[in-house]
């Protein structure tokens, strides 16, 4: 069966999120990031980067296990095992990976950096409003996105829908609100309400203690 | 012809490494984003996150003009487009995409911040801390990676390590050196070496004036 690390973080819950979507089954082997597990040496033969989420594989490619960390590598692995969530082709592939990228690169690095500075006991003004623009500019990028299209990248839901729920879930960490982005409080509305997102933020939860 | 929106950054140079990797024809046009070129409406027409790169290509997919942002998807873009840089199955193509989102999420943020806090008018040590500390931390990772293969993503090139070329070619704003990370600096040696990487920066450099 395969084995998901993983915490009640942004990026962990994107990965219980695909293989409920997927139904695949898996076991949930809960790192507690707060009390700083993913820098044991236990973890770290697992993800040299200490990061949750790390998928074990026992039924990897090549007839051997894989171990892979990265929440929108695993992602793409599990829509490439199953051919599903991910078109095998044409502009719509492209504009998964776009928006996969976009959250990776951009809207994941803002919200994380927004919470860290508002909530450091130490307040600098000038880092509190570098982020908070940022997140505050991306969500509104991604505004537009949904404003053309009922997911990010087409009529159907992708991993990029996925890799987009995990931080906007934790917003209230990054104090961003949906209050100026319509569309994305509508997309949000409609992702968290299907069952694969309900059943693993459940056992996601429930594991996180 | 492929048309690229670029100027010389740590996101642009990787595209025409690329393009000049795998023999395609491409025309080079300027976005100057030390002038603020990328905010202008007609830019932002082709990226409404205000980036660069941009990829036009002509000759899209489903015979359609396809515009396409977001550096590492560009990467995939083309090496699907012709077959070469991303193993089409199996653990070796897993790795690519994790290193991809290591790239994108980890070190291209934290190097970038680690350059913006280090050259502000305003000194923030826990701001210039946190960037900085990460920023080596990510290296030393990425050092590990590269202890054990000699490409990012296993014996052979792919764009995984072009898309890590970036930022390790555009270090010095980050203020970050390899004196630490003995692979890193005989991996930036090859890549730097190559007839690509030499034809693009020049192209690139030539073009951002």
């Amino acid at each position: 069966m395969l084995e998901l690390y993983a915490f009640a973080t942004p990026n962990s819950v994107k990965i219980p999120i695909a293989l409920e979507e997927l139904g695949l089954a898996y076991e949930l082997k809960p790192i507690n990031v707060r009390r700083g597990e993913q820098r044991d040496m236990s973890f770290l033969t697992l993800n040299p980067n200490g990061k949750v989420p790390v998928l074990v594989d026992p039924n990897g490619p090549d007839g051997k296990p894989l171990t892979l960390s990265e929440s929108a590598a695993i992602l793409i692995y599990l829509a490439e095992k199953t051919g599903r969530l991910l078109p095998v082709a044409g502009a719509a592939r492209a504009r998964v990976f776009e928006q996969l990228f976009f959250d990776a690169s951009a809207l994941g690095p803002a919200f994380g950096q927004a919470g860290f500075f508002k909530r450091s006991d130490e307040k600098l003004p000038l880092a509190i409003k570098r982020f908070d623009t940022e997140a505050r500019r991306v969500l509104s990028v991604l505004d537009g996105v949904l404003a053309r299209s009922f997911y990010v990248a087409g009529d159907g839901l992708t991993i990029a829908d996925i890799a987009h729920f995990g931080w906007l879930w934790r917003r209230e960490f990054s104090g961003i609100d949906l209050a100026e982005a319509p569309d994305v409080a509508r997309w949000y509305e409609t992702m968290k309400g299907r069952p694969s997102v309900v059943r693993a933020i459940a056992r996601l939860n429930g594991a996180s203690g």
